[in-house]
């Protein structure tokens, strides 16, 4: 099946983990584990959180720094191995130590059994992110697997439209999104924001998205538990999870159902933008 | 209190018409009573539907442009009549007789006491409208009124998120937006895929968003009845209606609350955006 990227229907699971700060060694083998049981059930895709192996709220860039691996340390070796051994795609998001670089990376990851496909660093920082990492420069990658075509973005990059018609733009099918959301006041019944903009990112280009949040509370910080898997009709088809607790959440995706990107006979949501008048979205 | 956009709050409402294809006297009286009702309830801004006097289910481009009117034909006069007798902001849609071009403009004005202060022609067409109207090619108008900042799009429009942001990128407090979403199917419970689309596009510019839908069946086609008025941070402050009948809707809006970005002590929902790197947005 490997290369073949017309298979009908693709397993994506989202593994909504409960992690904790500097607690490397736990965070990778929950990680592990969930893996494992996705695969168990049939998951050929994997998102996991952003920053599944160091936890989140650092005190400083030194702590980070500390707790940042490289593209070949234990935790990407480990979701290479565990890949290999199951036939997966696996998304996720590492504190990683850059060689170009002195300051960490927000890091996500995309691996399969030949090793890392694609690593993409979170361009848009999140409050105290800017004190402890370095942006980065470049757009979302985009690539072929022998699931799908599949994207890969971070947390707060979601809410920046521009970010998420990128990928759609290069025909990504599946965009994938390692997040820690911070749990904020809404109003009853209400889902959080940012579920609604992944929503809303999914339907207006007609893209799946699977958004994996995370779990637990780290020095006072809890979390939106907005793990979801969206349709390209801007509908969960899994999520949002909204408990706080470890939980994987898997649907049965269509992905070439991502390539159509009409909607009624006469338009298509890509054909019907007008470029040539958004230049000022690019100044 | 005119020229005075610091006012603390503004009453916003929308009035959800029942309108009826060429039932134009009718059309305009359901206009006329839903604004005057509004304005005796206190309302400073009124939103209508798109294409309010006209109805929107035309056979053909024919009997668009039969039913076509300038802009200082009597609908809008009658609006500019009712704004400086209520001292309101009108801002609805009329199917436009345009002087320069052969077919008729699917329009949006924003009328106050002065007048039209600006007209706005839809740029993204929906269905078979591309086979009756001419597509606007200029952006959204953003201007400053005795009650706020204000900037108009319409309908389909919204589904583009550049044309969001451009109206938020020049400061606009609250984006209205003429409209009539036709009905489509949902899974149970949601609310329809436009609501959610206009709530991210409110939260991820932190701008008020006022949509008027409509009511009634027109040959055939219903609507979503998803007249809604969104605040800055993505949550209704009031509807959607979610019923087919007549319904005006209103909410006191600070729409100066529009002008602060922030989100948190560290970030800025525009200053945030990395515009160097959006470029194939606009390509």
């Amino acid at each position: 099946m490997r290369g073949d990227v017309d298979v009908d229907e693709v397993m994506v699971a989202c593994c909504q983990l409960e992690l904790a700060i500097g607690a490397v060694a736990a965070n990778r083998e929950a990680g592990r584990a969930a893996i494992v049981e996705a695969a168990s059930q049939g998951a050929q895709v994997v998102v996991l959180p952003e920053l599944a192996s160091s936890g989140y709220v650092f005190e400083d860039e030194a702590e980070a720094r500390h707790l940042a691996e490289p593209l070949d340390g234990q935790t990407v070796t480990a979701w290479h191995e565990l890949a290999a051994a199951h036939d997966l795609v696996i998304v996720g998001g590492i504190c990683e130590r850059d060689p170009g670089e002195a300051r960490p990376r927000n890091s996500a990851v995309v691996v399969d059994r030949d090793g890392v496909r694609a690593v993409y660093r979170k361009a848009h920082l999140w409050d105290r992110e800017g004190l402890v990492f370095a942006a980065g420069a470049q757009p979302p990658p985009v690539l072929d697997t022998a699931y799908g075509r599949i994207a890969v973005i971070v947390c707060y990059d979601l809410e920046f439209p521009e970010w998420v018609r990128l990928p759609a733009l290069q025909a990504a099918e599946l965009l994938c999104v390692p997040t820690n959301w911070p749990r904020e006041p809404r109003p009853p019944g209400e889902r959080p924001a940012e579920v609604i903009r992944a929503q809303a990112g999914a339907g207006a280009n007609r893209m799946f998205i699977a958004v994996c949040d995370r779990a637990g509370v780290e020095r006072g910080v809890r979390w939106c538990n907005g793990t979801s898997i969206i349709g390209p009709d801007g509908y969960p088809l899994a999520g949002p999870v909204g408990e706080d607790r470890a939980a994987t959440i898997a649907a049965r995706c269509r992905l070439k159902d991502a390539r159509d990107k009409s909607i009624g006979p006469r338009n298509d949501v890509l054909a019907d933008r007008r470029p040539q008048l958004y230049g000022a979205v690019s100044r």
